[in-house]
C-alpha cells in the first residue's frame, strides 16, 4: 500500500467503527490541517509557481472534503466537537530536516504531506473495506482514491522542484522507515491517525 | 462606504497604480489570508455550525479569489513574490478583547474580518474607478463586490450567534472609531492596506 512498511494493527477498524462521530470529527480535522498544510507551504515557497498553482488547488479539495464530512455527521445527527491533538502527525513532523538549505526543508515538507496522505490513504482503505456500514464503505473507498492521488502529487511535486538537488526516492525511503518506527505506537485509538 | 468613518487618501490609487506588481503580490496575501482567518474561525468555534459552514465556504472562494490574482499577475508576465507584513491588519488585530467571555472574542473576530472586508472594499472601489487600466477596473468592481458581500456576512453572523448577549451595532460603531484613528497613518505605500 503506497509502499508502507507496517500495516495497520487490524483491530483499529472495530475500534474506529465503534467511535463514528470521533472518527468523523477527527476526519474532518484531518481535512483541514492538509488543506491549512497546503496554504503554508504556498505562503512559505512562493517563488515555486508550480507549487503555489498545485497547493491552491489542493487546499480547495481538502476544504470540499471537510464539508462532506461534516455532512455525513449531519445526516447522522452527529454534532462536530472540537479538535483533538494528533500525536502520529507530531511525531511525524519531527522528521523534518530544520536549518540546513532551503530545498531539504521544501523536500521534508512535501515528503511528510505525501507520508500522511499515505497513511490515511491505507486507513480508509481498510475502513471502505471492513466497516459495518455501506454508506462509510463507499464513502471511504472515494476518499482513499483522492488520498492516494494527493501522495502520488506530492511525490511528483519533490521530484520535479527538487529532483536534481537530492535523490527523492532514497528521501522516501528514509520517511518509509522513519514511519514504521512510529506507527508501531498506534492503532488502537479512534482517531484516523489513532 | 460600508459606514466607514475616513476615506482613504486619494494619493494611495496613484501610488498603487505605479506598482502593479506589489500591488497584485499583496492582495493574492489579502486573500490568502482571509482564507486561512476564516478556516480558524471554524476552528476555534466549532459548536457554532452555522459559523463552520459559512467558513468553509467563505475560505473556499477566498482561495478562488488567490486564484485569480495569481492569474492576472501571469497574464502580465509578472513574478508572484513572498509575503509582506500587514500593518494594518495588525492594528486591527489589537482591538480585539482578549480573555473575557468567549463570544466577546467571538464577535470580535467576526467584526475584525468585517472591517478588513470593507476597508478592502473601498480600496477595490477606488481601484475600479480610477486606476488606468480597464482590466483591472473591471477585475476590482468585481471584487469590490464579493468583499461587500463578504462584510455583511460577517455583520450578520455576528447578530445572528451573539446578538442576545451584546448590542453588535454598538460594538460595530467602536471598531469604526477605532479604524478611523489607526487610518490616518495609512494611504501613502503599494500594499492594499498600506
Amino acid at each position: 500500500m503506497l509502499g508502507l512498511k507496517l500495516p495497520t494493527d487490524p483491530r483499529w477498524v472495530d475500534i474506529a467503527q465503534k467511535n463514528i462521530q470521533e472518527i468523523l470529527i477527527d476526519h474532518a480535522y484531518c481535512e483541514q490541517k492538509a488543506a491549512s498544510h497546503a496554504i503554508s507551504l504556498m505562503v512559505n515557497f512562493p517563488e515555486y509557481p508550480q507549487l503555489v498553482e498545485t497547493m491552491v488547488k489542493l487546499a480547495q479539495e481538502e476544504l470540499s472534503h471537510f464539508e462532506m464530512v461534516l455532512q455525513k455527521l449531519k445526516e447522522r445527527n452527529l454534532n462536530f466537537g472540537a479538535e483533538r491533538k494528533d500525536p502520529y502527525v507530531n511525531d511525524l513532523y519531527q522528521f523534518i530536516r530544520k536549518g540546513g538549505r532551503r530545498e531539504s526543508v521544501l523536500i521534508d515538507r512535501l515528503l511528510f504531506a505525501a507520508m500522511i496522505e499515505a497513511r490515511s490513504c491505507e486507513r480508509f482503505k481498510l475502513l471502505s473495506e471492513k466497516i459495518d456500514d455501506e454508506d462509510l464503505k463507499k464513502f471511504y473507498r472515494e476518499l482513499m482514491i483522492s488520498e492516494a492521488k494527493h501522495y502520488t502529487t506530492f511525490i511528483t511535486l519533490a521530484k520535479q522542484l527538487c529532483g536534481h538537488i537530492e535523490n527523492i526516492d532514497h528521501r522516501w525511503q528514509e520517511w518509509i522507515e522513519y514511519e514504521a518506527s512510529i506507527i508501531k505506537n498506534y492503532g488502537t485509538k479512534e482517531f484516523i491517525h489513532g
